[in-house]
């Protein structure tokens, strides 16, 4: 896939978050995490992507299309509250320097991704994890009947 | 909605499946359950329907097209295990009368449904519970990629 190829339709000099969404979720779905788009947090976030492994293990990634997308979202910590591993997945165009070391690095395209960088493990309590379990069960459900 | 309406194509003796198993999803969707067909257990077995409530309560129902459906269907109650309430649904056509006392009834057509007699609460065990939410969510997730 060409850079160009992944490029937003208004603007080249921003990359489809749509198509790196698509790719990404490929890739937690190889690793058997089960990903679901747009999954509203209880602190009204919405997570990009919020994926649930075999384990219970609560997965969020948050795609950046581009550098201004990155810079204008200062809320990216709070992310740290409602999952276990916190993934940035950029195309490899993206300056990925500037993201920050104690987050996970997904290099995506819109027919793959690839882990770049580990995410740090910072496990959830288990009321919370019960909690938002539910809750990803239940708007996957409702998501699904819509569809 | 007329009997004839609901029948099924191949047979108009047995109802449509896949209508009442709508009408139901609807039902139990207002009620705020939230349900994804065609949930396989731990055991193997498939239920119809299985649902979500907001505190995580688990519902299952078991779709019966006719009375031969019913008949052949000797291992309903292993469902009994895998949920808090246990709701058969059948066509206003149905003879309920041979559908067990312990269970709950629902009557249902393509486009809505009713509770003719809830079914008893026996609540599953947390160690169970957690392990089917998150058995539910991953399924659905898993689904929602697919479509």
């Amino acid at each position: 896939m060409t850079r160009a190829s992944l490029a937003s339709a208004t603007n080249p000099a921003i990359d489809d978050a749509h198509a790196l969404m698509r790719g990404t979720a490929r890739l937690l779905y190889d690793l058997g995490i089960n990903a679901i788009p747009e999954f509203t947090l209880p602190c009204g976030r919405r997570a990009d992507l919020a994926g649930l492994g075999p384990k219970g293990e609560i997965v969020i990634v948050e795609i950046k299309s581009g550098i201004a997308d990155f810079r204008t979202d200062q809320k990216w910590p709070d992310y740290f509250d409602w999952c276990d591993r916190f993934f940035f997945a950029v195309s490899d165009r993206f300056p990925a320097a500037v993201l920050p070391e104690q987050t996970g690095l997904i290099v995506a395209d819109a027919f793959g991704a690839g882990i770049v960088r580990e995410s740090p493990v910072d496990k959830l309590a288990p009321a919370r994890r019960k909690a938002l379990t539910l809750r990803f069960a239940r708007h996957a459900a409702e998501r699904l009947l819509r569809v």
